[in-house]
This record gives structure tokens, sequence and C-alpha cells, in this order.
């Protein structure tokens, strides 16, 4: 589909809407209240399955007839959901065996969320019959702007260790690998003497706390996603017999991927997320930005994508669930927005009073509409209205690509690593903070992206890359750009077998480097730089064989060798990061890195001001939002859009506020 | 029965006597040194059952008639215990299905204690065999002075999850709601479609980890409170056939219930606790009288209760296990006596020198006779002794009552929830301490506690209230009495479904206040309110509506809000307290709202000294407990009881030492 | 064998090497980088099982005839494994029941090591088919030095629970007890009712929370260990069918023992251990020392014994995998030399590519041979060679024993204490290190050990000990050592029962004391004695029946109670710590125990310097190691092995440098 068939006129706005929780008199109160805020897209049916097929085969559609039709006079979209994600009662009972088990063996019981396996062909048939079923009633009602299929698949059955998944994994091993040959040499299962001579001698990697081959355990990650993705296809595949409207499935890009994301991606017209804010995460206001900056790094052509689910306020499943203060729903909303969501959807419409989570924030929260949360859902709901004009523009081209891959991810998690601690997205963010404090705009991709645009191209801790994705972050070197290559990139190739000869294997001549050994530091230990910059977590001993030394160590066991070197290659040039920056180094090492380049802010702006520009065939409209504590004036000139106000130049944006320009 | 039928003369003394241990040379001494002690009571046959039933129905009663006869020609009354709590091997090797099985499926090994599901019938019928041929024996023994069914049920076995427990749990919910709509409507199983449609789909919360329904949580807890209570039921028929003595069994009322205590009180003739300290408890001298004033608060109208366990000095199972300092045993016993306990017994007579508890403290302890702990049993003894003429007196009336509901804590415990690192109790015993602090005696009562005679009602954290308990509450108010409802009272109904409308719930009319969100602080955020008071934990968005504003937040996200409100309502007023203060917030707000009221301390004294008056018919004793390390005095009139003086107005009350005056 | 039987001339150099993991090219580069190295042996075959017995009884010996010629061709020794540590694919599929089981009833999945139970009849048949197939094949090769039965014997199989398990456990406790009344009445089944009717009510003490009968837990640990040794054994015997050269397994010396090397050690030629430096401990370079100290205590005859694996610089398995500083290697190594190890020995040779320790470090890294790690390899293997002549010389006699037991360890770890969060390893330690900072060698030997030669002999928390090894102790007192018990010493017997009568039973009456009672001291607790030493952790109210007071209490629950004794008996002395001493109180206490004794410091040196001596017909060697961060100068006279200089008595230690002196 192309960008232009959004499921709304303008900006979507609303959220799931789970009416069965509640008796019919609230669902009048319900559509008034979405139509007093403005709502015009709601996902229906999500958590319905039981209360649709009462029992096997039976159905009662009824009370979602009338719910459609209610939705439907009122001018409401429905974003109709397969409900997949939480079968039934009687169906678990009838078939336990499709619940999935975890790496321990235990069978996870009945009672929470998408509780099935997904290699299970029982399961499977159900599905696609209440897929088609719905299909069939609803395919052509005009109400029905999109399907979601399922919710956020993997969340709860990302990983299943049953005999049915043992089976399907090995299915799936003699597709990849032909032949126990093929197999046997890319997993290296010489090691420990693993050699397989049979397939059916694999497992998934059973036992949470054994040392497994991190290969198998990297392509148990792989399968996993695979089957997921297919789950998602056969939903597809029965929907698509009766509809033509956009059919997708919300993914829960954030930090650290269950599924691969990116690839997923690929294959959906929308792209749909779910974010949620850590409470605990002291950088949260950046947080946001960065997994938006995700999203359209991995959103199709980088066109406009849907916030599907975010929350008014606080969430219930964190240690402790912090709440929006007054001003933030609005604010991070419209951070979303600014940075390509063309859509701002929340879970739920109505606070459950029941059920797991009945403390889950809600457009309607349990104090009822007359409460700060109400109030700032109508205010977001005409914040959007006037913003309608920006649906389908997209987000000003970044000059800064920062790497992600779901698949290097994966491969450090798992397995016996030099350092355990470590959180693969911790250099990615570190280096994406430095960038959104000073308002350059950073894209996000994976390692397969076209790296064309690109000025500087930011490649943290890729510790597996392959052959024909580091070829291109050469390229990108070589044709002009500056790549800066962080330390545990490289490292290991697709079968995650290490790249011999030196660290960082497949950059080291990209880099003119030669790294023989990893110096992990202690916790809380720290070494500097002779720059004066704090280093921590990591060093390496490294040599440089083409290249310029930028920084070395200062103190520690590798006083006086290279931590950062430079290397002019073609028309560009390629920096090694072998050392754990604290965020200060990394934000010093960012001025030397965008000296004399193209990269530049979008806007000067004090720190914790925001400031992002779409671009539309007509116009372009500058988000400024500001984070912090403080009023703040930049100097901007155009019209306010949300306060209908002109801007002469002088803009002041209130701490705590958002302003959206026309320039 | 009535207070009168106490087991022994005066107060009781003595503990747990496991004699099996023991050579029979060890008796002869053993009676010889409790004669010495002055011990009247011991607990016989906890842990007898596999040396008295030695085969599946061959009984071996010779040793049993022996140990019997011997306390008895030595004055020694007998708290005759069936032996259930300790299944014997032979009975797990033959029946390993009665062993219990873990929320993830792990069935409990052999070895420990307790280890036998509550909803086993075979388990029922042995334990109704072995309590049968016990009651036939000894019912009528003139030695056995009451009776003492199991031990610490729940201590072990509280939660089952075996398919036996799983088809009981079924039975209990039939019974409870009668169908599946009035379940399905109460549980709100609409929620994530879990709507069953058989009984045979519920199962048990199993599954460590997953999000299940709150509601069958909470029924799970009230189910496995009632199958225990259900067997002592069984066991006290049986021995009812054979004994008009006392039946009772002893509760472990501490912190953290894990059956409904006030709830099985009401059926016990005598009220017993098992209560040790936790050593590492920084507050532990306000824990002994937290319990015991919990104890009086759920005994049958307030009479006197037993201490049935507690240890001379250290126990076996906490991480660091501490000892009690020199003269610390006399001065804790005394606290339970002063608190309304009319015995001081233990666990257990002669340190083992095997078995898992062999470095639990003792009466007798490995050293033997000649250690500090026994001269200190001897002390003991000798000041119960002394104190004989307490036995029967009623501790004095409390005007300030402070709620504590099991359900409350079970609902607040388990399921998703605002903040999920909260403790139950942290509020009520911040409260208490308070109190203790400055000697204002209080009673913890049940919230269906009759309210009548409190000035002072004190409701923190209930979580879950039923309507007529919170109309009960109110009416105090009404009354004339000052209520003082803490945060996340009133929140949820009996079904555990949020009462709707905004918070808290159940209270916001008496209150005349809306809370329209929580604002849980994250660990170490602190805020303060206007009146200088530190909040940590918890705030709320809350609106007075028919209220005054006692403080407000002077920063933080709700700057400028109220936290603390009062309504007057007819002769009484109502309290909000919406933040978590710190203790000195706590101390300084009980100031203001004991202002005018009738609430004053027992007798003024320095902090750390404590002082309980038992009221008699004919008399009255003050207790005076120095908890601290420097010599107190205080200005009282009337004989000393432990050293025969007469004391002329001025007492001093030396570091460590314990005073009781009839005055 | 004597100690002249040594596999190499000269000391041992070399490493497990795995060229299953690599094609045939790389083997060659293999044996030149050897000889480069100066290699003369390397252990071969570990995880070759998979690769020999290609499938059930099919074997394939081409490529392993092939690398014993390569290496006999090259004049490199072999160290022929067997490969039982690693069971191929094909027979954990065909035989899964042969994985272990945990407490908890968790099968291991395959994909780990050691993944078979000990007690399983089906794994030692395959095990022993293949030594009889690797023995009849290779045990008169002359290339062939000696055998290593299968690896790291109880390293992941070292407690296996299953129903196989259970059997044997039952079997042993037949064999140990002859009949059930002796078993009930050694562990005291009377406690908690627990006497036994039949051996088949017995359980291994399944269930990793439940509160087991200690002298179960205790009698398991015994039998577990017994079985891997049966397992040995087994190994052993078909081997020695084959072959006259010696036979060992390679322990795992560190702290905390899987299973009791001190008894294993009695049963091998050639004791080997394999050593890792644990990266957090910040204690580490005495560490190095304290482990070799008690290789040699159980060593044969104090003989040489084997570096069979230690590391050259980072492991994979540690949460942060420590690199060795430059120069850390040699120094290490030469570290174990001096302390009596003739060997110098790897895991591995090569670095792997894949597998679960692709990250482990190797003699040959990632990098190749250009690379620190391979230079230090090399300088390792010229520095071995210079010392050829230390073979078969042994350290000077210490005149100063630590004790240390195996079984003390297992008693104290298991079973519920006063103080749960204690290591055993804890007090050895400390006062290893305060005799380690002055250059006082010291043996740590088992109880059983001949105590005659010492002057001083220290028992630090030996938890359990024996009449006989109690008696052997008061023994050398007698005969005029200086003993110093430590607290929590002679507690219990070898049936883990208590004795009675105060603490520490079995030494109360060499110590002339009674213990009453102990009282741990909370976590962050402390308490000073009168000298101004520092007590943490434990401390016991003490009384002296026989003895005078050293040290007491200044302050704390115990204030004026003796902590620190001493009993002169026969021609020596008796000392007991009853409390916890800090590192600076344990040093200063040294200096009053060695006092008018002879033990005095090999060399006085600064601290961070370390001195050995060993002693052979013709020569003595003195290895000086500073381990500093300065340089240090001593007074030494004779010839410097490794730079083949005079010393004129002034001999400069580099910082991290290590000297070797022909005296």
């Amino acid at each position: 589909m192309t960008h232009g068939a959004w499921p709304t006129e303008g900006l979507s706005f609303g959220g799931d809407y789970n009416p069965e929780q509640w008796p019919r008199e609230i669902w009048r109160e319900d559509v008034a209240l979405m139509r007093e805020a403005g709502v015009n897209l709601v996902t229906l049916g999500v958590f319905s399955w039981g209360l649709v097929e009462i029992d096997d085969g039976r159905f009662d559609w009824e009370w979602f007839d009338e719910i459609v039709e209610l939705l439907h006079e009122n001018g409401i979209g429905i974003d109709l959901a397969t409900p997949t994600a939480a079968p039934p009662s009687w169906l678990l009972a009838k078939h336990p065996e499709l619940l999935p088990v975890d790496a321990d063996g235990h069978r996870q019981a009945p009672g929470g969320r998408l509780g099935w396996c997904p290699s299970s062909p029982v399961f499977r048939r159900y599905a696609e019959r209440i897929a088609d079923a719905l299909g069939e009633r609803y395919g052509k009602h005009p109400a029905v702007r999109m399907w979601h299929v399922s919710n956020e698949l993997g969340g709860g059955n990302g990983r299943c260790y049953c005999d049915e998944s043992a089976a399907a994994f090995r299915s799936w091993l003699e597709r990849k690998y032909g032949g126990l040959d093929e197999l046997n040499a890319a997993w290296g299962t010489s090691f420990w003497g693993h050699r397989y001579t049979d397939f059916e001698q694999i497992m998934p990697p059973r036992g949470s706390t054994a040392a497994h081959s991190p290969a198998l355990q990297l392509d148990f990650e792989r399968f996993s996603s695979d089957e997921l993705l297919e789950h998602f296809r056969a939903e597809r595949s029965v929907l698509a017999r009766h509809t033509d409207r956009p059919i997708t499935t919300n993914l829960m890009v954030n930090t650290g991927d269950v599924v691969d994301y990116p690839r997923w991606a690929r294959e959906l017209p929308i792209v749909a997320n779910d974010h949620y804010v850590i409470g605990a995460d002291p950088h949260r206001e950046q947080e946001l930005a960065f997994a938006d900056d995700r999203m359209r790094g991995i959103a199709r052509d980088r066109g406009p994508w849907m916030m599907m689910e975010h929350s008014t306020s606080a969430v219930a499943w964190q240690p402790v669930n912090r709440a929006k203060a007054p001003r933030e729903l609005l604010r991070n909303s419209l951070v979303h927005v600014a940075r390509g969501a063309d859509a701002a959807m929340f879970f739920q419409w109505r606070a459950s009073a029941a059920g797991a989570e009945q403390f889950h924030s809600a457009m309607v929260p349990h104090a009822g509409r007359d409460s700060k949360v109400f109030r700032e859902v109508v205010e977001l709901g005409s914040a959007l209205r006037r913003l309608a004009e920006v649906q389908g523009s997209t987000v000003e081209r970044a000059k800064v690509a920062v790497l992600w891959d779901t698949e290097a991810d994966w491969a450090l998690r798992r397995g016996l690593k030099p350092r355990r601690s470590m959180s693969y997205s911790d250099e990615p963010r570190r280096w994406h903070r430095a960038f959104w404090r000073r308002n350059i705009l950073v894209d996000v991709v994976p390692p397969w992206a076209d790296l064309d645009a690109y000025d500087l191209v930011v490649v943290p801790t890729l510790f597996l890359v392959s052959d024909e994705d580091a070829a291109r972050i050469a390229a990108a070197a070589e044709r002009g750009a500056t790549v800066v290559v962080g330390y545990l990139s490289g490292i290991v190739d697709p079968d995650d077998r290490v790249r011999l000869g030196g660290y960082p294997g497949a950059f080291r001549e990209l880099l003119g480097v030669s790294s023989e050994e990893f110096f992990p530091l202690m916790t809380d230990e720290q070494v500097e730089l002779d720059t004066g910059w704090r280093v921590r977590e990591w060093s390496e001993l490294l040599t440089t064989t083409d290249a310029e030394v930028v920084a070395g160590y200062a103190n520690g066991p590798l006083s006086g060798s290279p931590a950062i070197s430079r290397r002019h290659t073609g028309n560009g040039s390629a920096w090694y990061v072998s050392a754990g920056l604290e965020e200060d180094g990394v934000a010093a090492l960012l001025d030397r890195l965008i000296e004399g380049t193209g990269v530049a802010p979008v806007l000067p702006a004090a720190e914790g001001v925001e400031v992002v520009r779409r671009v539309g065939d007509a116009a372009s409209w500058l988000f400024v939002v500001n984070h912090g504590s403080e009023d703040e004036e930049l100097t901007v000139t155009g019209h306010e859009l949300l306060t209908d106000e002109p801007v002469d130049g002088r803009l002041v944006v209130p701490a705590g506020e958002v302003r959206v320009i026309r320039e």
C-alpha cells in the first residue's frame, strides 16, 4: 500500500477498546466520550475470542455486531484485531498441550496472555478459523479501516521449548542447512565433541543455566522469530481472502527485541509499535526519541508509522509504576508524531475494574471523565486535529545513522561472553543521546540499510555482522562518510564463529587496527584516556596497523596503548572506539566527528529542548518539545498550530510544553 | 470455655518437649530440671507420629505412656499435640501423592515438615486415625490440660497446587458462587477473554511468574486458608469425642499471615501464638508489642491468650540467627505477659543434637544446666510464679484501634499493583510505632471489630474493604471518633474489583476527597510537604471535595496539591493521609490527631521505656519495661512484685530490666 | 610411582590440545608453534569421544592416529585423556536417562559438559568401552607419557538426584551403616519423627529449599564424591590393563570443593590441579598461593604436583572475565612452580572460534602468533627450560600448618546454621593471608595429616571433626606446638551431631574453655576487643575454665567477656579465637603466636613481594615474585636463572616480575 492509504483522515487517535468488560449502558457513554475527545480509530477485539467463540465452533456475534454498528454510526473507525493473543478458557482446557513450555520444562499455566506454542498445529488451526470467521463477517464492513493480527506476538510466547517446538526447530534447521555436515561445520560442533549424526539428536537450548553452543542458541532465536512471523503470515493469508484493507500487527520496539522487528517490518504495510516508558530509566525522554528513530529506521521507505499502544499515564507491570506528570501525556505523544508517528493510540480506552491490568492507566481512568487524564486526552485529541495536515509528511532526512541489529543483540545476549552484564542497547543509546542532546536527527537503522544518504555512520557493538553488511559499511567510508565503529563489533560472523586474526574481525581492515585481547573492566573499575575521558566496562589491547591514534590510555594495565583511532580511507574516514567511554567522552568525540561534515542541529536549542522537523509536499513543520523545568526561547518564524498564533522569530516554549510551527 | 478454665494454676510456663530424641536417663534429668525451673505445662507429641504409629496402623504406646506418667507424677501439665505436622516416613513412602506441589509443579520432597496437601483425603484419613487413637488413650488423663491440633498449620503447606487441590478449589468456588455466571461476573473474566464455561477449566494460579487474575488469586488464598481450617476442624471433631479440655492450635501471627488468623481465632477457645523475633528488624522491640496487640485484637473478647512458642535465644532459620542479649529473655517474655499473654512457652525444652533445628535455642541449651540461658529460664519461672495473680486479668482497654485485615494483605500482595515492593505491614507498624513510643496502648483489630470503644481509629492500607466494614468505620467517625485513613485503602471490594469514581473508593464520601491517580514514588525518590514532612514511596493526585487541606505538596510533580485532609462529620472527624509519611511525619501528625481527645499515655516515660497496665477484679498491675541502655526513673506507687519491695512514687528501672508494680 | 617418573624431562609445559576443531593444515602450524614455544606435553582427547566413536561401537581412529604420530614425530609428549567428560550426541539421544537430574527434578538438557549421572550403569559401560579402546590402541605408544581420566569430574555432574542415584545412595547407606537402627541413630531421625523403617523410604535431599536433615545432606555429599571416585577407579582399572604409565585425573582445588579432593588425592600417582583466578577476588595474588599450598598439602608425600590447567589470560565463565595484565602470565605460572608445581599447563592450546568457550583465552589467541599472549607463552617456555633443574625438588618444609577439611566445608555449607552467609574458606584464607604477607610458608593440610613437623597449627572453622583428629591436634600442643583453634570448630562429630556440654565440643578440654552460646553478628554489625581489634560476623559467650584470657570484648552484648584465650599444655599451648577478627587483628595476633617459636619468614621483604624456596639434592632455589607496582630490593646471593646473571647480595625485582636464584 502507499502512505496515502492511511486508515484515518488526519492523524489517528484512539486506543484499544474492550467493551466486553462493561455493560451496554457504558457503551453509550464510551462513544459519547470518544466523540468528545475526537477519537477516530479504536482497536477492537483483541481480548474477545472467548466472548465471540463461546464454545468450540459456536459463535455469539450479536454483541460484537452491535458494538461495530455503534462505532460506525458515530463515525469511529475500527482497527479490527484477530483475538488470537488470548485463547478462550475452553480451548486451553481442551488442548493443554498448546501451552508453551519454558527452558526448564515447566508448561505455562493458563491464566496469562499469549499462552500458546507458536509451533502448535492445533493452535494454528483454531487461530485460522476465528480469523476466517471474523474476516468473513466484517471483511467488507465500511467501519473497518485496518486489520490487526493478534497482539504483541512473542510477548509471553516468544520462546517455547516443548517437543512440538523441538520438532519444528529441527525442520527449520534442515531447511536452513540442508544437511548435518553443513550444520556441524557452521556450529563448530567439534567443540566438546557434540557432533550430530542425526537431526533427531538436536534439542532446543533447554536448561536455562546450561552452557549451550552459542550458534545453537542464536539459531533458536532466529527460528523462534520465524515461527511467530509464520503465524502472522498464516492469519494474514486467511484475512486477505476477505479484505483489501491493510493487515498489520503491533511490534514492541523498545530496548531488546523479542523477535526480529526490522525483518518483520518488511512485511507490514503499516508498521505499528507499542511503546511504554520505563519509569526508572533516567534518560526516559531520550528513550522516546530513540525508539521512534528506530521505528522510522525500520518503517517501509521511512514513511509514517503508527503508535499503536502507549499509555496515558502509569502502567501496571513495572516494579514501581510511575505516573505521567501533568502535561507529560501531550508532550510524549507529540514527540512520537514529531518523529514520524501519524497516530497516537493507547492501551486502553477505559480502565478495567478487574483483571490482571486493573491498575494500568487508560484514556478514561477509574476516576472517570472529570480527571486530569481525560482532560489531557481531550486536549491531545484537539491538538491532533490541529495537526491533521501533518499526516503523510515525512521526517526530515537524517544525516546520521546509528546501526542496530537484532541478531547482533541476540548473539551478544546469550552464551558466555567476555563481559556478561552488558546490554546491547547501552552503546546505541549512549551515542544516540549525544546527538539528541544537540538536536541532531539520527536514523537508527538495520545494518542492511542503504547508507548512501548518511554523512556519519555509527556502528556500536555490532557484535555479529555479515561480510556483505561489513562491506557496505566500508563502502560508506570509501564514499566519503565518517564511520565510527564501537568495541565488540564485527567479532563473529552470522554462524556466530569468531572472525580470526585479531579483533574487530570484520572491520579490522577498514579501521587499520588489530586488537589482540579484550580487557573488560571489573564493576566499578575505571581508567582514563590521555584526553581525560573516563572509561568504564570495556578496554582492549589495541595496535594500529594503518591508522592514527586519536586517544590512548593514561593509566591502568593498558597505559600507553591506543584506545581510539582514525584512518582516512577513500573520501571518508573510519574511527575505532575500543574503549567504553562515559557520556562526556562520547559528547566530546562527537564534536570532532562532525567537524567539517554537513551534520548539524535542526536548530540550536538549550539542553532538554528537542527540535524535529517534518516535511510535506507544501509545507514543513517544526516540533519543539521542552522536556525541562524552565521556559526556553528559540528563534523561529512561522505559525504556531496549537495556539493558532503567528511566531515572529521569537518562540518561547514553556517548561514541559510542545510547540508546532508551520514554517 | 470461659477464661477461668486456664490450663494451669497461674501463668503457664514450659515448652515443647520432645523426649523421643533422648534416651530414658535424660528423661529423669529433664523432669528434675523442669521442677527446678517451675515448669507447669509442656507440649507433648508434636513430632511423635512415626515413633508412636510405627507402621501403618501399628502403635507403640509404651514409651509415650511412660513419659505421660512421669510428667504427671511430677505435677507437670500436658498440652497434648496431635502429631500431624510431621507424617511418618512410611506414610510418605506409601502415599507420595500427599506431598504438596508448588506453583511451578514441583512436588515437595520428603524430609521437611508439614509435607502434606491440605486437600488430600488420604492424609485426612490417616490424620483422623492418629488423632482418634491419641484421644481415646489420653482423652481423660488428668495430666492432659489442653489439646494442640497439629502444629503451625500452613507453615510449609500453606498453598498446594496439585490436582487434588485444584479439584477442591473448584468445589470451594462452586459452593461460594453457586454458578459460573456469578463467578465470571465477580472475577471480571471478560478481561483477556478468560470467561469460563465449565468449572473444570479453572486452575489454581499455577506458574509463579504468570500474571493471573487478582480475583482468582485472592480466592485461592481464601480457599487455602479454609482448607487448612477444615483440617483443624476435622481433627478437633475427632478429639471432641474423647475430651472436654480446650482444643486449640498454634497460630503464627507475626508480619504477613499464611492463613486468615483473625477469622481462625474465632474458633479457638484459647488463642495461641508462636512468635519469633526477626534479628534484623531494626524495630524488633516494637514488633513484640505489635504482634501482641494483634493477638489481643483477635483473641475472643480480648481475653488472655497463650504465648505457645517463642525462643529462649537464637533461632536457626534466619540468615543470621541473633542470640538474645543477657536479660533479654526475661524482658521479652514479660512484654508478652504485659500485653495479655497468660503463658510463656518455648520451642523447645532441650536443644537437639541432630536434625534440621539442631542450632535452635532451647530452655536447656547444648551447654546444659550451667549456662546463661538455663539460669535465665529459672529466673523467668520464678518471676512468673510471683506474677501468678495476674492470670485472668485483662489488659487495660485501649482507646486507639489500628485496623489489620488478612484479606487486604493478600489482595495487596498478589497481582500487578501500582507499586510492587510494598509490604502490607509497613504502614500499620509505622502507625503503631508512633503510639508505642509514647506509651499509648493500641489494639490491632480486624476491620469487622466493634469500634465503639475507640476514640481514634487508624485505617492503614486497607486495600480491600467490604461495604459493611467501610460503613462501620464511617459510623465511628459519625459517633465522635477520629478516623484516619491511609493511602491505598478502600480501593477494591471483596471481589477484588476496583471501586470506580475516584480513590479511595469506599472512603471517598467519608473523607470528602477524590483521588484521580496514584503517583507512586520511585525507589529513593523523595518529596516534601508544606509542613516540612518528608514523603517516600507514595503520593496521589488528590482533590478535596468536602474537606479541608491539612498539608500539601511543596515540591515534586504534585507541588501545590493536597496531601493530607480533614473532614468534620457528625461528632467526629475523618482524616486522609494520601502520602507515604516518614516516621517523623507520622509522629507529628499523631500530636494533632490526639489533641483534645481522651487518648493519652499510660504513663509518661522516656523513649524506650514501655508501660502497660493489666487490670483484674481486685487489683491492677503496671508493667514497666526498659528497652534502653540507660537506667530510667518514673513516678509510680505500689508494690514491686519481682523484687518484693514497696515503691514510694519513685521507680528506677535499670537498663534492660522489667518492673511489675501492684497498684 | 616415585617422583622421578615425571612425564617430561624438566618441567612440563603445554596444554589441552583439541585438534578436532581445526582443519589439518592448522595442525602443522600448531606443531611448529609448539616447538617454537618449547611445549613438551599436551593433553589430547578430552573432547574427542564423538569424533572417535562416531556411532555406537563404530570408531574412526584415522585422524587420531595421525595427530598422535605428528606430535610424536615432533617430540611432544601426550597426556592422553579418556574423553568421558563429553559424551557424544548419539549417546545422549539414545540414553537420555543418563543425563543428571537436579534437586528440583529437572533433568539436565544435552548441550553442556559432564552430562551424565555418576551412578548410571549404562554410562559406566559406555565409558569403560571407550577407555578400553583407547588403552588398547595407545597404551604402549611411546608418545603417551601419562593418562588423564575424564576431565574435572564433578564439574557439572557433582550431584545427581535421579532415581538411579537414589537407589545407589541407599546401597551406599546400607554398606556404611549395616542396618536401619544404626542409620536412625546416627542421623537422629527421631527429630521431626522421621525414623525410617525401610531403606526404600530414604531419598536424596531433593527439593532445593527444603530443611533436610543435616546428617542426610552430609552423607549425600560423601556418597556423591564416592560415586565419582568409583567412576575414576573403574576407568583406571580398564586403562591399567594396557599401560604402566601414571593414570591420574585433574582436580579443581580452588575455594569450595565439589568432591573430597584430599581423600581423592591419595589415589593419584600425580596430583594434578585445574586452577583459574577469580577476577573479582581482591586477594587474587594470595589465592594463587593458597590453592598451591593446599595442593602441596594433599599431594602424596608433599612431592611435586602438576598444574594441569590454568589460563593464559581471561576465562569465559565469570561475570566479567578479567584479562591478565602484561607479564602476569609468567608471574602467575612461576608462583605455581615456586610452590611445588612441576608443570605449567593451560586450557587450551588454540582459542576456539566456535562453541561455548569461544572467548576463553588460549596459548594461541584468536589474534594468532603475533600477540602479547603468544609472546609471553614463548617467554614462559623459555623460563621453564631455564628452570628445568628445579624439577623433582621439593618446597622447603613449612613450620606452619593450616587445616582444611572438605567434610567440614560440606557440613557447614548445608543445613540451617547459626549464620548462613559464611563461606568455609574465609577463615583459612584470612589466616593464610597473614602468613603470606610476611613470607612465612604454610602447608594447608587435611586434619588427618601428620602434624609432627609443625611448630604452629591453625585450626580455622573445623566445624566437623572426628575424635581421632581432635586427639591428634591436642597431641601436637602436648608435644610443644602452638595450636590455634578458631570459632565454629569441633562443633559436630562425623555424624553431624552436636557435641554436647559446651562449644567447641571436641576442643573444649584442650583449650580450657566452654562456650555457652553463639552470638553471630548481624551484617554490618561490629564490636571491639579490649586490644582494639575489630570483630565482625562472629562472637560467642565464652567462659575460661582452665585458660588465661588474651583479649575480651570492650563493647556489645558480650562486653567484659573473654574472646581469645590461651592455655599452656604439655610443652605447647592452645589458643582459642572465638571472635571473627578482621585482617589487622589476625596479623597482630600472629605476632604474638610466633613469638619465641621457630616460625620465621623465608626472607624479609616488602609487602607484595613473595619469597619461596625449593630445595633439591644438590642446590636450592629462591623464587622471588613482586606482585606490586614498584620495584623492590632484597638481600640475596646466588645466580639468577632467568637472566643468567650473578647476584651479589643485592637483588632488584622490578614491579610485576619474578626472579629465581640458585643459592
